[in-house]
Formats: C-alpha cells, sequence, structure tokens
C-alpha cells in the first residue's frame, strides 16, 4: 500500500434529533468525495466525530463505508480510543471488514510518556495485520508524538507505515524527513499548512475540504507533485481563507454547515458540540461564494 | 449541603491482570480515608481512572462506595464523559444510588465554545436533584473553563454549587473570589497549591495525598482554618516534596506505587497507562521515609 | 543587611517635554515612599524606566535618590543593562555614591545560557562589595532564571544575597525555599501575588503600590508577619483591584497616571510608551475612590 | 528599491580581548558576502550585535559597511533601540552616511501596545527618507508585531516599504499576503523556515548563513524563483543542519565558531555572550565538511 495524494474525510451524518446517523446522506457524501479524486477515504477521523459515536455506530459507520467505496480507492478507519484495549477491539473489526488501514489517536485523560505510546501501537500492531497510520494531533487527542518516537515507531512496529502530523508545525516535518532519510511516508493534516507541507515533502494531505471544494484539494496536490510552483501558490492563497475556516471552530460543525449550503441535511455534531451559528453560516455563505 | 475540608480521593484498584476491579482493596482504601480524617469522599475522579473505565465498571465503583461510607461523610462521584448524553446518563445513575453530589469535568475531543459548557451542565443540571461541582482541569480533559464563566454558571444553573480548580493558577481563585464576592466555594485540585489556595479563601481541599499522607492534608487545613500560619507554613513544606511527586506523573500510578510501599497491593493503572517505575518507587520509598 | 517588608519603587519624574528629569517631584514622591512605610526605596527599577534613561540621567537620579533618602532605609538601586561591562560600570558607580545596595536584571538580545548568567552576576561581585539581589523577570528582561540558578549563585557568588522573583508563579517560590533550605531570602516582585508569596515564606514584596496606596502594602505585610490571615486576606482583596490595575499595562504609565490624579505631575513615561489613555484613567480613579 | 533574494548579515569582528572592532577582518567578511551572490548586506543586524554596541562603535561600523560595499549591492543598516529618540538619531545617521535603507526591530522593557509601535516607526519615518524594514522577531525584542499591523504601518507610513518576519510562522507570512493582496514585500528571518517562506510567496530570504554556506543560500533562492521544487528540496534539505544549528544558540557565536573553523578569526560575542564551547565546535566542524 503505497499511498499519496489526498486523503478525504467524510463527516458522520446525523438525523434532525441528532440520535440516528443517517446512512442515506453518509452514502452521497462518500460518492462526492471520490468524485473530487480523493485517494483514500477516511471514516470516523476527528471529522467523522469517531470520539462521539458508541461503540456499535462506530462498526457500523466502518463497516457501511467499506462497503459504499467497495475498492475503488483505499478506506482508512480512524480510531480515537483512552485505553488500549478499546483501540485494539476497534482495529480488529476495522480489519475484519476489509479496511485498507486504520489511523490511530491516541487520546489521553492522563498524558501518556513515550513508553505508554510505543505500547500502545505496539499492541495494536500485534494484533491485526493491515497497516497503521499514526495520527499525532495533540489538539484534539490531548498526546504530543515527537518525531523522534514516530520515526522509532516506523522503524520497530511492524504494521506503522505512515503518520499524519497535525500540529501545523512545519519543522516536524522537516525532521521525520531527516530522521528517517525521507522513507517515512508523512501526510499534512493541518489544512493551512497544505502548500508547504506538500513543498517539504509531504506525502499527501489529509483533509476534510473536498467536502465543501471538491477537487480543488487534489488540484493543489497535483501541482505541487509537477513542480508547478507558481500555480499551486495561486491555487492555495484561494482557498486558504476557505481551509482557514473550516479550522477556526471544531471541523464538522464547519463542514456540516456547508453542506447544508449546498443542499446535503448531514445534521449538526453530536453534543455538547453545537451547529454553526448565524454569523458563522453567512460568512462560510461568502467563502463558499468566492472560491467556487 | 456546606462542604469544607478535605475532599479525598479514592484509586480504583484493579486485580493483577488489570481487568478486575478489587472491591475488597477498594473497601479498605475507603477506611483509611475516613480515618484520615476526610471530609467527603470522591470516587472515580482522575485519581479513581473514571475515564478508564466501561459504563458497568464506573456504577459498579459508585454504588459501592455509597454503600461503604455509608453517610459517615459526604461522597461526590466523578464524571468525565465526552457526550452531553453519557454524563447526563452518569448523573442519573448517581443521584439514583444515593450519592451526595456529583463532580463533573467536561471532557473534549473538540474544544468547547463557553456556550457549549454552559449548555452541558445546564443539562446535567436539568436531569438531577442533587448538587455539581464544576471541576476544571484543561490538563486532563482538555477544556478550560475560565472563572467568568465559572461564576455565570454559579449564579444560572440550579444544581451548580461549588467549583474545584486544578489548573494550579492561584490568580484563578483571586478571581472565582472577587466575581462572587466571596459568595461561591471553590475547592483547590492542585495539591502543590495546598498552601496558598487555603489562605486565599478556597473552601477545601481536593486531593489524593491522604491515601499516603494520611491526616496530614487535614493537618494543613485545620492550621490555616485557625489562622496558625506558621504551623501551616511548616507542615506544608514537610508535605511538599510528596505532594509534587504525586503530581509529577499522572496521579492514579503514584498513589497505586504508594500503596503497595504500604502493603496494599490496587495494581497498577490500565493501559496504556503503566505503573512506576523502579526508580520512581525509589525516590517514593525515600519520600514516604521523611514525611512519615 | 537583612532586609525585610516592603521595598518601595519610586517612578522616574518626567518635565512636560518628556526630555527633562523633575527632581522636585522626585523628592516629594521618595517623601511620600518613606511615609508609607517602606522598608527600602528602590529607584531606577522597572518602574523607574531604568532601561530608558541614558548614563547620565541614571547616575543623576541614583545619586539623588541615595542623597534624599539619606539613610533613614536602605536605597537598592536598579541596574537593567544588556552587557556585563555596562552593568558593572554602573554597579560601581552605585557603590560609590553610597548605595546600600544594587538590584540587577540581566537585559537580553541573545538569550543567555546558565553560564552566562552566572558569569554576568559573578563579574558584578567581583567589583563591588555591597550586596546584589538578583532580579528575575523574563516578561520584561527576557532572561529567565531558574530556582536551581538562584540559589547557586545565592550559594556560590559573594555579594548575591537575595532574589527578587517577578514571574508570578508561586512554585518558584517553593523551589527557592526547599532548595536553600529556607537560607535565601526571596521577595516577590508580582503585585497580584503578594498575599500568598508572604504565607509562603517571602522576607518582603517589592513593589511599586505605595505610591498610590500609601501604607496599605505594608498593613497586608505586617498582618501576615503576625499570622492575621483572616485581615490579612480581606486587605488584600481590598488591595487586589488596584494591584491588577497597576500591572496590566507598563507599571510607570499606571502609577504616573494615578500621582496625577493625586495631584503630582510626573509626566508620562517616555516614547516609545505612551501615558495612560483617558478610559484607563477613569477606571483607575474609581479604583482610587473604593480603596482609599 | 525593489530587493528581492539573499539580504546577507555580517557579525562584527572583535579583537582578542573583546574589545576593539576588528575593521580588517569586517572588509573580507563583507567581500565574502559580495561574492556569495548577496543581494544586499544588512551591518549591525542581531547578527552584528547591533544591540550590544556603543553608539560610537555602531557609527563607526554603519559608515564602514557603507563605505566597503561602495554600492555593489544595497545596505540596509540594522537599528535595535529601546527608546524612540535613540533610533530616530541612528536612522538619520544611517541616512547621512548613505545607506540604502534601515531595518529597525522596537526593542523592550515594557511591551508595546500596537499604537506605540505605530508611532515609533511613524516618528523614525518622519525623519528620513530612505526606506524601513519593519524588523519582527519577539525572541530577541521582545516585542511581536501583528501581520495586520504590520501591514497597516506599510499602508499608512511613508518609508515602511518592506518587512522582515522572523517568528517562524509560516501563517504570518500567508496573512501578509492575503492582508496586503500580495502588495507587501515580505523576507523570511527564520532560517530553518527558508524553503516553506520561499513557496509562500517571500520576496527573499534575510540570513547570516552565507558566511559559512556561501553560495548555498542564493542557490536555494534561485531554484525556487525559477520553479525547481524538487531541486529546492533537495538543496534545503543539505544545508538544514547547519541552519539549524545557526539558530540553535546565538547566531553570532555560531557564524564567528564557523569563520574561525574556515581561518577566519573575528573574537567571540560580547559579554554576557560566550564563544561557543568545544562540544559545539566539534559538532560545526562536521557539518561544515558535510555540506561543502
Amino acid at each position: 500500500m503505497k499511498l499519496t495524494g489526498i486523503i478525504a474525510y467524510p463527516i458522520t451524518p446525523f438525523s434532525a434529533c441528532g440520535e440516528r446517523i443517517d446512512f442515506a446522506v453518509l452514502a452521497s457524501c462518500l460518492e462526492q468525495l471520490i468524485d473530487a479524486g480523493s485517494d483514500a477515504i477516511a471514516p470516523l477521523g476527528s471529522t467523522g466525530e469517531s470520539a462521539y459515536l458508541n461503540q456499535e455506530e462506530w462498526e457500523k459507520v466502518a463497516a457501511f463505508t467499506v462497503d459504499a467505496v467497495s475498492k475503488r480507492v483505499p478506506v482508512i478507519v480512524g480510531i480515537s480510543e483512552i485505553t488500549t484495549s478499546q483501540a485494539v477491539k476497534k482495529a480488529k473489526y476495522a480489519e475484519s471488514i476489509g479496511a485498507d488501514a486504520v489511523m490511530v489517536i491516541p487520546v489521553s485523560y492522563w498524558k501518556l510518556t513515550d513508553q505508554e505510546i510505543f505500547d500502545y501501537y505496539q499492541e495494536i500492531s500485534n494484533n491485526i495485520s493491515i497497516p497503521i497510520m499514526v495520527y499525532n494531533n495533540p489538539a484534539t487527542g490531548g498526546v504530543d508524538i515527537s518525531p523522534e518516537l514516530l520515526v522509532k515507531m516506523f522503524n520497530e512496529i511492524d504494521n506503522v507505515t505512515m503518520v499524519k502530523e497535525s500540529t501545523g508545525d512545519i519543522q516536524r516535518m522537516h525532521k521525520l524527513f531527516e530522521l528517517s532519510n525521507g522513507e517515512l511516508p508523512f501526510f499534512n493534516g493541518s489544512n493551512p499548512l497544505a502548500l508547504e507541507a506538500l513543498c517539504a515533502g509531504a506525502s499527501g494531505w489529509c483533509t476534510a475540504a473536498p467536502n465543501l471544494l471538491d477537487r480543488q484539494p487534489k488540484n493543489l496536490y497535483e501541482n505541487v507533485a509537477k513542480g508547478n510552483l507558481a500555480a499551486a501558490q495561486t491555487i492555495f492563497y484561494q482557498q486558504l481563507p476557505m481551509l482557514r475556516f473550516i479550522v477556526s471552530g471544531n471541523i464538522p460543525r464547519a463542514i456540516k454547515a456547508g453542506l447544508k449550503l449546498r443542499g446535503i441535511d448531514a445534521g449538526v455534531p453530536r453534543k455538547p458540540l453545537r451547529g454553526s451559528q448565524p454569523e458563522e453560516i453567512a460568512l462560510l455563505q461568502s467563502l463558499m461564494t468566492k472560491v467556487s
């Protein structure tokens, strides 16, 4: 599995009352992401409110997505669990339903030591035989995984084969590149860093932006890949206001509001999260008009 | 319910394999905390690994503790849930089994706005009729509740009647005091701040330290309460190295290691958390010798 | 020289145009600080705009103050210089005119290593024979001196005999107390921390507040010293809004505005610093009415 | 004056005792920087220990450099002063000796408000008629100038025509680009960000690296300018370890140590700064072997 390009993140749509998952809407979101040229689909990420679903819901979304994507592109299932045993349980389930990989973020209550993080991934790896993308995002998970530890896990844990770096710190990517002699494939998970991360050697971009920007993220990726720097710069600055909006609050709120403006009712994020407020929606509307 | 003094936090003991809760050990821990002069018992807090238990385990620990304490002192049950609905479910359960209050920390994946935090507590309050202690600890829960919002919730949400402040920032306590004209009872949750928090007007101290220090925390509280500042200072500096050790890693790790040194096998924290390592245990041993 | 209590900081008054120092006003400010019960006077501190004066001005203010105070209380002259040679030059001058001590903050452009900080103080000490108060205030000087280094300099450098800690972090004071077994006299330089610092064992409080609050800071000090904790608490909360105002912008701005409201025209701070704006003055007026 | 490319920073060489400036060595450093393809020379910057020189020394270095460069490339003279009047004095001097521009960083003791920063630059501009490069580097100067304020000063203050951004935060550059519609020429001052800053649209790179890396920084600039992204990436990662070393302590220390290894004795930085220690020199030696 040699992944590059755009890894797209679907939201998890809820019915009006916020209780039921709306699989019909999920299906059409998945189609739209594939139409946008996504190179992989990653359900149950931060965007997919993975941490807000119960076990049964999580399993249903995972299975439905693998089914719906149906091998057209790889499916990378997101796992964000506080205990090792729960993370293992979900990883095994993901493999059992045919997911191509899992993307795992260690969620913390008590901060984890490097050894605790290492053991967490090691135990997951011991229980599956599909690739693991290590997802570093201290702003959500509360755990910060250093470049040194990321490279160590890539070198020493069998199924750890790629990294998603979401700190937004370009120096981390430099470190990943140097410490692994360019061997470790790292993906950018910070939307407003997309241009520079790709210029610095990222294998791709993990993003929910295609939900609202369709092919534009892919377009940026392709122009950098071809070395069209001037074009890439223009394309990037065009979508930057929207990328910044998407990450200004929580991502599912922004994406769900945007989908609604595009005629798709995916509900609002689950409580305590609230949906976008009127002034945010007005701003989003004006941004969407500009970039389309 | 007019609480002051020491609110003591029991650990949740696990059997060797880490899977089963050891209720016999829990029982003896609870007795020891009551013997140490605790003014209330707070199971299922950060110390109690609340966030690492499944629903069934959490319920059993809550019910067992209420039973064991048997109204000798109030029991304040800890809740740390990411979704509002789960937090409500646990709060209702706590009330149903006779808990005297709940202590609730909003755990985040996506950061919460002030309105989202407010609504979270409002909805919990709407569903119970026992007091809520709002627990602010951004280092674990990932959400930081400002003094302004804490006072607003105290003023506007029925069952919110007290606050546990664990940022370790004494200026927050000044703000709580000033903004509420001294009306809002706030408790210190940062062990190395105990002396100053009490001097600044805290109603009490929420702490796991009595597990290892027996009556010493209560002794500090009483000396400040009586205005014996010189004695309080001496007592504080005596226990400070131990307080600092307790919070240097995660609290359950330190307490469980200390209990073991005292002859009580409460296991180690649940994975991915690890137990104390040999050099930590050696340090703890020397600290325990000094303070006892 | 065994100092305790209130070390008071005069401003450096400027004439209308901001160019000339107004020594007549300085004289009356010094009298007022002595009348307020100050245990020492510290000209040319942060409050005295030390860093904004040229060498000649600095010397004149130092000499004038030593003269005016005339041994009624000790005079501690402030030095904030970027190069070692300039700091030495000023320290020698201070000694030559009869200053009782110098208070030295290492101002940085490039950050300093521990060894560089140590050598800086060592070289100053080698050139004088009066006591040095090490002044740690990273927010202004840009250098942060750890408690460990402060205690090491106290132990190893002859004239280093006391510390002014202005980070506002009470844990630093705990460290100073512990690492020196209570031997190192440390003073609190963070106004809103005054109550707790004194409760934690600070020898005194370095403050510009007596310029506006007269005997109130001394009153707080005395009540803590006598162990009247309840009274100290009341006194502290009474002056806290004013203390907070004083440090909300830069201190000379606030003090000069306050002096003006009291009928003393000390000008405004030197450019690029500006004087207080109307809304700040209005707030200050209302605070001064409340505390007096 | 339309500047792009590499703005090179000479050190200020001192004689053995650290007291005298060694102009012969300065002359040869300047020649080497011009030979390295520098598009402008900026004496008396952070690298040039501007803040550590007295007025007379500063003037001599400025005049000597303008003379020596002799219009082959523009000379941009660095000013880092705490008071407005001193900054104005130096700016006027720079103009009087034929400097092409001044680069001004507001050094703070008390933090500055936006209005204070604005007035500081306005007053300098009012007194000269050569361009001002606003230099933002909170890590040294202690003042952080927001992108919004930078663009406002570019729009409203006559001689403010360019910006040097040294926070290392690529998002600041995005903001400068967006807020000025790409009109404000900004230069990167953070060495390890060179590749990405240029990819994001920086006009050039302000750096001391040519002192040790000769044409390599220019080579990076040219490859990005031509859109040779793959080559630029290779070149960047080649010099990155050295760039990181240069900024790991203070820049003059690293450059002076490197010059010594190249056979040029420029002394060590002025006290309290120390020269490189043996282990740093050994590391530097090995890095220089690799990149040359």
